[in-house]
């Protein structure tokens, strides 16, 4: 990131009408509150717009409807119909993680055979085995491994610790965090009949499409027969479980400890809310939404929002009301009795 | 992996009565409706039956009550009781996985005073400390950390980036997948009083029995006093997590998610589905199924599956019943005085 | 460690009164049940009282209303108000843990420009980036990776392969697990229209507070604007997810797989039982309890003890009564219409 930049050359870059001094620059962005005379501010919910007021910032991002009528918004401003989006776009001029060192490192290890692309920045202890590919422009942060025959496509970023297992085949400009174990075998065991459990061992792959930003400590099994499949623009939290041979549609979002077990799929512009799982083998279905904690245990064919779960009380209401679950098919029965 | 295997070795590997031409050479395995004409097929589920007419494998290792009759599979045939398990024993014949780089790489560093077993393969940046030892024919990934005295035996393999700590034991031919961590602290901590906590330091280590696999992510904590034990042939998912001083009978299986927390323990031949817990200082008994994000609450004592939760619903239809979950007591108690 | 201590010099250093020999020399510390002559014991909990007259120890932490009166533990006691106190403030002196190394090793990669404190424990393979800052006397595993500008404290315990990123400011005292990540990218993503997601750069940091402990695969991500914020003498355990601004008030316990998603506080001295998770954008207050798996879906501003969740039941008995949940809407309309 540079020291600072005009509001003209931001305007310019988000595409904003600005109304004030283009000249005037700022150092970076915050929140409406927070803001300081050198930063950069926003509004994209309602619920702050009493904050402009008394807003210091620079200039705020502000959709074209607050800048006009008695109680309009009078500091520089920079209009934008969606000035989330504004927000969003202009946030990596201001972010401060350090550009990797280009080049590799004499501390990494990178197999003879594989194929390292140009401007890539390979870290210390890196290790990439035989045949692996690293795509033109991509970054390995410290202790990450490559496995044999795997490959990054152009301008990916994986952060320190990250394993990766061979045969995975990752896009274009995917962003992977620490922690995170990419083509791990899926859980696959044949029991025996004596009781143990024999393991079957998981021969197919993992593809990720291009776009795709994975969390920390999130896991994506290979696949026992054919690939685990991750589309293009796929956003995933930490902590998630990606079973073997699932699919996992373009654009689908994907929070914390939210997973699908094995030869699930979910269609594409799904949202999974915090810790909202699939059970194995079934289908959801394009532009669905699943609520924290939901626990989807049938194929869902319909678009639109699903949810399971119990609401918070206090643990003494909790008590006299939980008891009562285990009692419920028995009061429907006892209703219905009376009813007649 | 060779590059192809005849139908006659495969049936003498299997122990299967073998229908069709023994010099045919397979080069993989596949689903019956993937299969091409050089790979191995199995028909394991009934209801895939219907895909053996247009199978284009080179031999379906199948039951023997598939191929006689007016409806049978003509195709050659690998005929055994139990195919699934026969495709189970046949996968690693056809495992992808790169064998790893045999000896001791020198980036590896290996304490003086470590015993390292004949026909190890330790990969670079291993590091293994004072008086660990690492059993005959072992592979430990990049990356890898074993504290000091921890045993693994023979035939082991540590995938890249696992933390084993200090006193550990791990049996032969266990498998340990990527991030995991076998041997931190237990969370153990006394209220002092002032609402500070003082750590419990947790004295105890961890033993892991043989054949066990371990997957990418999990933690499995060393004990207070005494040890957390994990018995012969336990297969354990990805972000799994095993508390102080619990104990896992043998041949368990735990699917992602699912977890003991401190002291408990869970008996032989259990199944813990996706995210099944149970709480602390509980004990579930051998031959228990403990369905998909039950909570175990207290300990269960006869054999059979158990459960917990609420079901899928659209979010509209949760918001009426959920909200009526908090009257249920009410509910219950207005019933009641109906009946009367 | 040393091989043994004096039964004196315990009491010493617990301010316990002593009742017995004070030259006795003590080994270890285990339970009531399993202590031999040559170890220590405590009594913390009631229910293992009737252990007291078969104990073997060489001496008993315990309190003095154990020790009068005709049913009184007649062996060599220290006497304490909270004996499981005092056998937690002990309980260090017989940790098997081994000292780390003093020192750089030479297989860490150490910028120039990095401020490393007196008396450090650095291991093999770790990497610390430009400016970061070492306090003394703390100790970093093998594998980890500490990024730019970021500073721990004095005497603070990362084990192997932790990766912190950077600008992340860590107090005094802290321990983290291994595969822990701290400062990864909070979940921000802006919805482009086109069904596609925008990254928002979290430009913020972490700052951790002093005497705070943290599990294995735990993650604590980086605040969007502005830092995420865990306060003095927090304890987390394995498997947390703290998110994006979150902040966590002094003196909390975080166990297993228990969350905050983004923006949301937890107050002070507050208990999140294994799996107890805040969705976003809400506040806890000071001194809440949230039992095991339980959803906190709003802000609590009273302190008591919370929960959600459905009790467990045999799968027979659940399949009955969890298909009542999704008719209680109107069973309880019903119930009403009978009671008219």
């Amino acid at each position: 990131m540079r020291d600072s930049y005009s509001l003209s050359e931001i305007a310019a870059f988000l595409g904003a009408e600005l109304r004030g001094d283009g000249e005037v620059r700022v150092t970076g962005i915050s929140t409406l509150h927070d803001a300081g005379p050198d930063q950069l501010a926003f509004l994209a919910n309602e619920k702050y717009a009493s904050q402009l007021a008394s807003c210091q910032a620079a200039a705020v991002i502000i959709a074209g409807k607050y800048i006009t009528g008695s109680m309009a918004f009078a500091g520089a401003a920079l209009i934008l119909d969606n000035p989330y989006l504004g927000y969003a776009r202009i946030s990596q001029w201001f972010d401060r993680a350090p550009m990797p060192a280009s080049g590799i490192h004499p501390a990494a290890i990178i197999a003879d055979s594989a194929k390292i692309g140009k401007d890539v920045a390979i870290a210390a202890n890196v290790v990439v085995e035989a045949n692996a590919v690293i795509g033109a422009g991509s970054s390995l942060g410290a202790g990450v491994f490559v496995g044999a025959r795997s490959q990054l496509g152009e301008r990916c970023k994986v952060a320190a610790n990250v394993s990766i297992y061979h045969d995975v085949i990752i896009g274009a400009k995917v962003i992977i965090h620490s922690g995170s174990v990419i083509g791990a075998d899926g859980f696959g065991f044949a029991p025996v009949g004596t009781g143990e459990w024999q393991k079957i061992y998981q021969i197919g792959g993992v593809e990720i499409g291009d776009n795709v930003e994975i969390g920390a400590c999130t896991t994506i099994d290979r696949g026992a027969l054919g690939d685990t499949r991750i589309g293009r623009g796929v956003i995933i939290d930490n902590h998630v479980q990606i079973a073997h041979n699932c699919v996992v549609g373009d654009n689908s979002a994907l929070a914390a400890y939210s997973a699908l077990a094995g030869s699930s799929s979910l269609g594409k512009n799904c949202i999974l809310a915090g810790d909202a799982c699939l059970v194995g083998h079934i289908q959801v279905c394009d532009n669905v939404q699943v609520t924290a904690r939901t626990l989807v245990t049938k194929s869902i064919t319909e678009p639109g929002s699903y949810s399971s779960g119990s609401p918070l009380m206090t643990t003494r209401e909790w008590r006299k009301n939980a008891v009562r679950m285990s009692q419920l098919d028995s009061m429907a029965r006892r209703l219905k009795a009376l009813e007649k």
